[in-house]
């Protein structure tokens, strides 16, 4: 028993280190180590830092937070790039503007991807997942940005240069403004915790 | 036969007047009148127009269509406004605003409403609803809007007046961002049919 | 200052325990122990306890999980409470129950909530918000057990009480499937550090 | 000036007929019609029928509508077919399961496609966006049919074929799912003409 137990940690490890595939005959089991690196990875591959994102979080949240610090926004940034619903929306969307950037997906899909055609809302979608997983509060903002298109995102929308972020600028914009949301609800919990001495506002965020 | 379906017919006009109640003996039965003539009718009485509402649809797609005029905003702000599932939340949304101000909620949803809590969404929930009936295309429109409150939307906005329009800011600018989205479909239609004669984008809209 | 606020905490208090109104004079400002305490009484005046909401976790999640234990469904359910969310949402769907069986809501909405309208889906809406707090995984049980009614969802689906449970029944159904969501993420962590020794799966949820 | 326009056309319909690249020097444009046929074309070559869909539809519809057959059913899935937003997540959804079959997408999102990992929910949010084309009141239907697979969603749940179905499963659940709220609504209109000789239950749907 113990023996199987060894074997199968050993194999979980090669997996998680990408070295065997997941059908080589070993039972299929989600590794959430590898998800959560793969996100950051591959948002780090696409030329995105979460200082950039945390950029975002401050265009949105310093005029109703003038003491905000760019390490609170990092931060919070963090936090949602830890939840399992975001990664499942970032992964799925890089992986899609990829293909597209191949030139590997098929057509007609191939050309709305790698033209951003206004009538698909794929992206958006997923965006949306992403600004859910704090609330419907995070709504607003992240359509806000979106149509701004501040810092970071101004550039990954620059179609000029071939590479396609379809799905990359909206989910950028989608993390920042779930930031932003989570960002409300701590401070609520700050100012009661000041002013009362506690809180029942969620902390698990 | 013939006598009992005249008597149905007349009862269903009196109630479709509001003249006998819903619960007065009368099987129940929907009146898509009612609920139509309601809404508009609301919208009204809450002291926005529908030519408020197209002039933010212009705000809104006057860069992408220079030539739209002031008559198809109308039009596409009717026709969502037509649409059963805008319907239930407008006339859910106004409801709630005006019991906010009758003070006729429950504490602490009252206290919620009253001071359009940050932290409250169910009003993006229910402006969410409104956008999504023409894909999600509309998310950023909405967002962008929402946040910037340019025309009617910075008078509902005014906090000084003592009238709640806690969900009516946010559905009225829901209502903008579903025609936008319904004018970008059938401006697809137009020059599809302007250049190849024919066209399946989805008319019924 | 000290006296200020202490002045404060004091009106702070008073309004909690809801003995003096939000506009007296004092500056609005959310209460979230308040919220919480109200959304769990307000479950419990319309005669739903946890425990109930537990058994319908037991439903969707005893063939995954057969060692699952009510005390587990109680926590999860508990947990789902807590959101600021859910909430808001159980809050806003209960007044409109109470007010749809109080007769004071205006025409059609009175009649389309006292008669469970087929087409009218603001409760599903909400339902649906606090489902999404775990993510999109939850939305299939929801679905399923609002269609099946099992347990108290029978009762409180029963048209013929007097009662108007439009929003509850799918409150009640969205909190079982978001507490089986949270389960189905925490057994993951569980099962990553039984192998493993570690997890990045989040555990704040 | 009119030659260019006559060369444009030419190009057009040679791209609409796929024998030329998007990116072959012609300025893009989408093409309805080529969106919807690969829609079609892509249900199709994964073995689904729209009868088979259309039997998911009367499962659902046949307790409410005794009489509906399944014309209307077959109807009512080619029409919720030729909406844009529903094309794309189909489009989109379909893509993805091939390249899960192909081993073609990076470590893990490929293993959690291929696997069906409960935990990744893409595929729902996707579902999703099709039941909203028609509204909230899908919302259920989609989750009873997805947990119980019926008919068609049997054998594409079948994991032992090596075929990957991790999005098409849910994709035509949601499709049978709005096109029974399509029914509900023109049902409504049907019996509204029926009795008092009109409707405004909306008929672009």
């Amino acid at each position: 028993m113990k023996k199987v137990q060894s074997i199968c940690r050993a194999l979980q490890q090669l997996r998680k280190r990408g070295e065997i595939m997941a059908d080589a005959n070993i039972p299929y089991s989600l590794n959430s180590k590898h998800v959560a690196e793969a996100t950051r990875s591959l948002l780090h591959e696409r030329g995105v830092t979460l200082a950039e994102i945390a950029e975002l979080v401050m265009i949105l949240q310093k005029k109703y937070y003038p003491n905000l610090t760019m390490e609170e926004c990092l931060e919070n940034v963090d936090a949602v790039l830890s939840k399992r619903e975001v990664q499942n929306a970032v992964l799925t969307g890089i992986q899609l503007d990829k293909l597209a950037e191949e030139g590997n997906l098929l057509s007609p899909l191939q050309e709305m991807l790698a033209n951003d055609e206004g009538l698909y809302g794929v992206d958006e979608i997923l965006a949306f997942s992403i600004v859910n997983v704090y609330g419907s509060i995070g709504f607003t903002n992240y359509g806000y940005i979106d149509k701004l298109k501040p810092g970071v995102l101004e550039r990954l929308n620059d179609k000029s240069s071939g590479v396609i972020n379809t799905f990359l600028d909206d989910i950028v914009g989608a993390v920042a403004a779930a930031a932003s949301s989570r960002i409300a609800h701590r401070k609520q919990a700050d100012l009661e915790i000041e002013v009362t001495g506690t809180t029942e506002e969620d902390k698990n965020l």
